[in-house]
């Protein structure tokens, strides 16, 4: 990463790359409006940098021979008034590829330096515009694949899980300047009541690291999508099922890029979740030849990495071996949703007979034709989801945040453990201040240029 | 095209598609200011409609359940300083996929309607902000793939086509008039001196009609790219050459669209042109087989198509039959240039030899090792497309403009004819002022929905 001075004026495309209605170049640092200024003509008797602060001038954007690139808005914003708290030009200009690079290469020839990606948002954050877990919020807001996970990036962006963390860091600064107090008498002479107050606040902090950390895997299921495998013998339903689920979605999924392993997978958003929804290839069959042992394993392996598997059988015919040698593979910690394909025609699988079959498994009956059962298995993934991603309050979203959690949990648990064993203060405090150190890691107030370049490498360039 | 009432607020995404950093929702119509004001919160005192035209106001952007969407800015345009002469808002936010969807659908709930392809830009067009040509010259600008062509493109929205044809148009009328006033008086009574005035603006408007259709076939050139067909035998190194070319531009072709066809196919810019490579794939060789015969059909159809034809010889090793039997079919009005590759290694060809083969072509000693040569090769292709695109004045750029144009063309060129027959000024005026006609459709003053329909509905959404 090259070295980032804040003295340089930088500029970006911060519009995705294409062809649209409009692109937008953002300019950040001391320089902005005076490198602009040279190439914009407009009717205004003011220059760029004597316009007043949140205005927009219509004008005009040439080349130093004169020649016209395009017509062009400008927004002006003023240090400290700004995103990056620095004097920011936004230039609006039609979004095509080759006048987006005209204009920035002519912002480039007059000693502006190209962005490097997420560094507007790096100078928000020494600025002090947000804090580091809000910075990451940004990127996960533009990342966002659902609303769901846009909810939780906007909350984050907006401060509350910074809140949350505060109020942890107080704490533990308001525990380590009450044994601080103390440090001066001989441990016996400190007062039971100041002991138990003591105490509280250590059991306090402790189930508050450990509400934080438990948010982590709910987000992680909101924000990376939820795996649902259709699983089932080949002819029974599966693509049929997995078309029609996609194509209920089609509005919403349309945009979103699709993976692919050795399965099929497409995205698609139900009820706001993001889904991951994925189709085995009919892989199940006889298991004593050694080529369908290894397809078996392959659909073994695609459960084992769901978090939702849709069992399909077909109601028009009985159910078969295969069916249940992997059935009763299924590992037990698994949502399973039996569906019961083709119910427009007669069916074959008794009730009594697929109750013995799947037990207590929830199932419905389906059909790509009639559409019945669609609905049901809709709100069925709903529930789910909520159910599984529910719990109240401010979560964290990151790994980093993870493990500056469990460094600061772990000190606290060591500062806890010499305090219950009726140690010197002297030996809890140390801890007690490596764990409001992690805190300070985890919210940028201590930070690395080590760390910032790992954090904002992943955003893109005008961002 | 459903019907497209100028009452109805409009909405749409008007960045490209995809993850930035920002997005802007321009919405558009007489609610603008009201559909978007409950969404917005903020702390300035006024609402969306007190607001001062071209002010910028930071927010946030919430559902009706007042959950958080996004932190926006909102750029306020008033009817009629706007682009679509109507009320304006657009709204920048984050740019992601689920944030600015989830925007677009708060305001289509609150009674905006969806924009058709190019909407904004007709409510221009509608409120006479800009004529047809220069309406068109908006999606040139955004589909521009080179400096050249984004130059014709502004050129064109700033109006310097609609000034020319403006000119031919008043020119026209003068004509008209002029005849008009003498109508009265019998075809042996207008005087010998203003019948000459009147044969001279005759000619003037010819010469005018022809200069402009004349610029349509050099625009083509710049918009549609020019087509360069590396030719030659297997293993002379075509493909090196192609890379290198490529290599040298990669900063201005990554993000071009490659299109394939029968052969390899790549977009560059050379000196502000757009440039079409294509690399035949060494099929050339003995023309005895039916196979090879096939394969130099194909090489002589992509020569056919070409503008410029880059025949490629190694140099390293001599002059063959089928270099011979392609070279001399290569169509005379191509430009081609022979290049000695591998120019490196000790050479084969003497200068006669290759004289005698090429005779007048022009060559060049080029080496993808030592990049001898690709300097020069740029400067021919610089050169030759400055030649066919160089002649001054305003050009015409779309089928659309050449049909206004010959059919005004041609009601002149029959005028003319009357006048010169001595009819009388009644006939010769009905075809005046059909060409008038033709080019009040050219600009728009006289226009039909249909022509419209047809004009916008190549735009994208949000322009």
């Amino acid at each position: 990463m090259p070295k980032q001075d804040l003295e340089d004026t930088i500029a970006a495309i911060a519009t995705p790359t294409g062809e649209g209605g409009i692109a937008v170049i953002r300019v950040s640092g001391p320089r902005a409006f005076e490198a602009a200024q040279p190439f914009f003509i407009s009717h205004e008797k003011l220059t760029l940098s004597q316009r007043p602060a949140n205005t927009i001038s219509w004008g005009k954007f040439s080349d130093p021979a004169g020649a016209l690139v395009d017509q062009v808005l400008v927004s002006i914003f003023r240090a400290p008034q700004s995103y990056t708290g620095q004097d920011v030009l936004e230039i609006s200009c039609h979004g095509g590829l080759a006048v987006t690079k005209k204009i920035l290469g002519l912002l480039l020839g007059a000693g502006v330096r190209h962005a490097e990606p997420g560094e507007f948002t790096r100078r928000a954050f020494l600025a002090g515009k947000l804090d580091l877990t809000q910075a990451e919020a940004v990127l996960d807001l533009i990342h966002a694949k659902s609303d769901r996970s846009l909810d939780i990036a906007i909350r984050q962006l907006s401060g509350s899980l910074s809140r949350a963390l505060k109020e942890m860091k107080g704490e533990l600064m308001r525990l380590l300047a009450h044994m601080e107090a103390s440090l001066d008498f001989p441990e016996e002479d400190i007062e039971g009541n100041v002991k138990m107050a003591m105490q509280e606040q250590f059991t306090h902090l402790r189930e508050k690291s450990h509400f934080l950390i438990a948010g982590f895997k709910r987000n992680q299921l909101v924000r990376e999508g939820v795996l649902v495998t259709l699983v089932g013998k080949p002819n029974v339903g599966k693509s049929s099922i997995f078309n029609a689920l996609l194509e209920r979605d089609r509005a919403l999924v349309s945009e979103l890029p699709h993976t692919t392993r050795d399965h099929l997978e497409e995205a698609l958003e139900i009820r706001g979740f993001y889904v991951r929804l994925r189709d085995t290839a009919g892989l199940i069959s006889a298991p004593e030849h050694s080529l369908d042992k290894m397809g078996m394993d392959r659909t073994l392996l695609a459960i084992e990495e769901s978090h939702i598997v849709l069992y399909v059988l077909d109601g028009s015919t009985p159910i078969g071996e295969s069916d249940r040698h992997v059935f009763k593979n299924i590992p037990k910690n698994k949502l399973v949703i039996v569906l019961v394909n083709k119910s427009d025609l007669p069916s074959q699988i008794r009730t009594e007979e697929l109750k013995a079959f799947i037990g207590e498994t929830a199932y419905l009956h389906l059909s790509t034709r009639t559409r019945e059962g669609f609905k049901d298995l809709e709100e069925r993934f709903a529930s789910f989801l909520e159910r599984e991603t529910s719990e109240a309050g401010e979560q964290i979203t990151k790994l980093r945040h993870k493990k500056a959690l469990e460094t600061a949990g772990e000190a606290l648990r060591r500062a806890e453990n010499s305090f219950g064993k009726k140690m010197s203060l002297e030996f809890v405090t140390p801890d007690l201040r490596a764990a409001l150190e992690a805190m300070k890691e985890l919210t940028g107030e201590v930070y690395s240029e080590d760390l910032l370049d790992v954090i904002f490498s992943e955003f893109c360039i005008g961002k």
